[in-house]
């Protein structure tokens, strides 16, 4: 039984690594830390766990982490930072959540982060853990930057467009849709569901954090230069997220849908729906799926993708999971052949 | 393998058998029936199911189930009824999800569901598939009366109650909540969202069909009279039943928690949660699990039990499957160990 | 034009004043208080009174607000008691839509309110604002303590029952439940949509503030003690408020609807439906309006009342206006007069 | 007092004119049709009416509508063209909130709405009913044609860009978002709650019929070809819409806060917000309000509008009697300065 560590367990991220662990075959879930909680049981306060779980929260310090095979950071971002080093030493792997390991370049990092990153050194070994592109990296590393939700919805879209160099990158567009778990569990007066619930609203139009972690990781498999305007937009709703894809097709007479089913023929996880159909967000709620369509409105110049994934899962704790089965070799759906929980 | 069919495949519990099923380990699901989308496949109604069903819907007729060991109906009231004795006939078990076996007396049945028993022979012979009151009946049953929802979180609130002598059955209450998916999935404009989403409202104050279900299962545990009121209200979420009862107690020092503790100490299913607490639909969202608390407040004369259910798992497919488990003599937990999908 | 002040404009309920009052055809808001706004423009951090209202938010100190004839005090409790005293001497007339005023007696004031009062002399003074019971002494009053929502729903729809003397007062029982408007505008977790939404709770059911309150109210009108069980619960929308009243039958042949509306013939915000209807919280959305239905289900010795409002509007800022129509002797309905937002 | 006429009025267009007819100093309903309904009262279907509307629903007939000065028609397509032709020869004016006169192309009104259009003489002479482009038409008009939701809200994102030529047409993308009301109330699957809560989805990818609409008035209005991509989306909620728009701009050094601000700086129900804001559909839930925002991300090449509404007012009910406030020469803020409903 690989022996896992969840730093932060009392975020919605890390309660939901707790929901999956507790029916991973392979896994053994030994510490959690919260420093607000510290002492407590952790059933005590997520009543969903009670007869799963029968730990205490501990305090978040690299010496109780030690025992683990490996450690999630189900942190706030600028806090797997501080611990990254010393796990890594004690030769723990670390699977980061939060987003201190995703951006390659340390000075984009501190602009967009706002803060001094204390292990730039840590970037170049760190793996950006996106199976559908990274799998083999995945498999040797020992520090894993795990996707943002949105990052993960629109490059599953937009991947095979480009690799297949069929759309012209100067004008990318994601208008991308959220669901409102995504802003964590942090007292907040636009979180309150008297604001969020029966409005919709876009945030961040002037530049979001996900548009530097998208552009690097399209650029990076791309011909050209990559141009991305990225609105992200609230929806009242708990779970999902549905990243509406635009961009000029090259050419108006590719087979697109061949193209996106033969890309994720093998992906466990990437599910091409058939031609003219509409994924759902409530069809992937509580699996690790992205559920994708392609298409050519009216025959035009425009491909539209229309992509969903559940934030929670294939956008943060699925996807560190299955992060976690890929670097111990285990079968890539243990843990996450859930059913969506439709309706 | 156990060989399952389902009549009813396209309503929202026959849709859940087919989720919940999809993660036995020890049963195959060989038919699914529909008249109306017969021919499609299942997957293609339901994208959820895509990868793990791949079956096409079927007539619901008798000869196409007979090749079952047990026969789950989803289907509306009066249909069970039709098919019922044949498949017996045929050694095949039945599991009614709807309420066409659940009252013994043909006549209230009648009454009530406005419309003449087919097989009234049949009423005697079924058996009220509540495990915690029941389980030695369901191991020898061949035909189950699955429990309504309501009547299921109503039962488990004033059973330990009602056993215990501690209450007059005078006058009990059981203030009822459901959210949406109770009502099924058919065409309706009260179902809207429009209608439904953002208001609160009451129904079936009058009478609903529920009340004759509850009486009759709390009259044959109790010494005295059961005088119940009913009143069921339509929440605006979609999964998740909230019995608020209410009892005069007989004895204002009896420790009602420890008497909860006790009683529900060995079942797999039932949660007393710890004193104080109050239980939340959200925590057992996807799970066969009820969670109760008991209160009497002020130290007064009543008390107040809080009891919460996913109205389509322990309210319905998931106490079908604990039927099945308990008839088949597999592990009661098979197939239902899932965490609440929170949040 | 009656100039008006309102301190605490950045709660929900200072804002529904705000929005009200725009449309009132004999006021003038001179002064909004805030202090964690001072200064800010009233319409920048409240985008909907764009057009409407030009003012800054001021700090809430008596000087600012002597110009005005009315204040209301839409503040947290034990806010109000710190100013009622000198802007009465300065002849402002107040009403208070928090608890400060509203229980006669100190002691148990202070017991559920975990408090010190330091206005005590001010209690006897103060008219418990219920126009429908208290509509003389408000049009006298000087200070006015503004019902809580929980207990205007509860009051309208016991009163015409107590009143005749039909029903058993030992056992009452208000299942009532909440929008999530009703825990205010605060930055906290519970109130997150992630956590309030897709679920249902009860809250405070060994013991709520507004318990004493109603008991206070009811049993002032009642010829035997009052014993009243209340359970609050929160649902999964934005406004409204639902009671569930139950009751014992002293007299199962009284004609209830008959009582109801002769009861509430002339007030002009109740509105009794026809006999068996159930009231839609949907229908008073936005409105000053409760609306009720009175029935005795399966002709039983119990009596079941449905009682609607929107929670912001008659159980709060709405009444509030009602109060301020009486106390300056205008229209009744002045600026009190929409139609429910349906849908 | 202007007598008004509503064909359908148990739709959601229906209603919400009633509920704005009701607060119309200057009109006078007088008849209201249905056909499943007729010989109820109103308010017996409706109760947010009761106390403001005392009709029955009649027979949707011309028969009965030709005593009025204005009828509103809020049916299904292709019904309205049915009876326009004998209420104009009638002298009686004609708003239809449906499409039968929106498009000036009787071929491709065929192509899009799937029937015969039985009085294509009456398109050129119906006006297309949005006053930010139409004013002096709408003024003398006989028939207008009320704009669909989406195109309401797309256009006027547009129009202040395209009128400056500041955008390139050939590459435009409207990415909206609609509550569930837009759907209607008619009984159907896909709004039951259970399906459209808690989810969020595209539909109509391949083409929607609001397309050639918004095509045609832009293209009108644009020296250029108008190459338009429309996605529209459902909202787990039951007002508003958010249209996302985007356009690559010719000069990215334009001053396009100023260039909304003045195109709008005299439009009573065009709202440009402060540079930077972003706008949210609860802010002008329930009144005629558009508010707007333009962006331009990261200083780079394309242009980002943020366009709310609510579908049902200034989408639908709100923008027609806006119409016909202009035809009848009355205050065009009248029955329509409502605060919006927040929260």
């Amino acid at each position: 039984m690989i022996k896992v560590g969840i730093v932060g367990g009392t975020g919605y991220t890390g309660v939901e690594l707790l929901r999956l662990l507790a029916m991973h075959p392979d896994v053994d879930v030994q510490v959690v830390t919260s420093r607000a909680e510290k002492g407590l049981r952790v059933d005590s306060v997520y009543p969903n766990l009670r007869g799963f779980n029968d730990l205490n929260f501990v305090e978040p310090i690299v010496e109780n982490l030690t025992i683990c095979d490996v450690v999630f950071f189900a942190t706030p971002n600028a806090t797997a930072m501080h611990m990254a080093k010393d796990l890594l030493a004690a030769d723990v792997r670390v699977i980061d959540l939060s987003a201190d390991f995703r951006l390659k370049d340390v000075a984009v990092w501190e602009q967009w982060y706002g803060a001094k990153h204390v292990c730039p050194d840590l970037l170049e070994q760190a793996v950006y853990g996106l199976p559908e592109t990274n799998r083999d990296a995945i498999k040797k590393a020992k520090l894993i930057a795990n996707p943002g939700c949105y990052p993960t919805a629109t490059q599953l879209g937009f991947l095979p467009l480009i690799k297949a160099d069929v759309i012209d990158t100067s004008m990318l567009i994601s208008d991308a849709k959220s669901g409102v778990s995504g802003a964590g569990r942090s007292a907040s007066v636009v979180g309150l569901m008297s604001e969020s619930g029966e409005s919709f609203k876009a945030y961040g139009v002037p530049g979001h954090r996900h548009l530097p972690e998208i552009s690097q990781e399209l650029g990076a498999i791309s011909n050209s230069a990559v141009e991305l305007t990225f609105t992200p937009h609230l929806v009242p709703m708990i779970r999902g997220i549905h990243a509406t894809l635009y961009a000029p097709l090259k050419d108006k007479n590719a087979d697109l849908q061949a193209l996106f089913e033969e890309f994720y023929a093998n992906e466990p996880f990437v599910d091409v729906l058939p031609a003219g159909e509409h994924p759902d967000t409530g069809d992937v709620r509580g699996t690790n799926r992205c559920q994708i369509a392609v298409h050519q409105p009216q025959g035009g110049n425009v491909v539209t993708v229309l992509s969903v994934i559940d934030n929670l899962v294939k956008g943060a704790s699925g996807q560190a999971i299955h992060n976690m089965n890929i670097m111990f070799g285990l079968d890539e759906r243990a843990g996450l052949n859930q059913v969506g929980l439709y309706p």
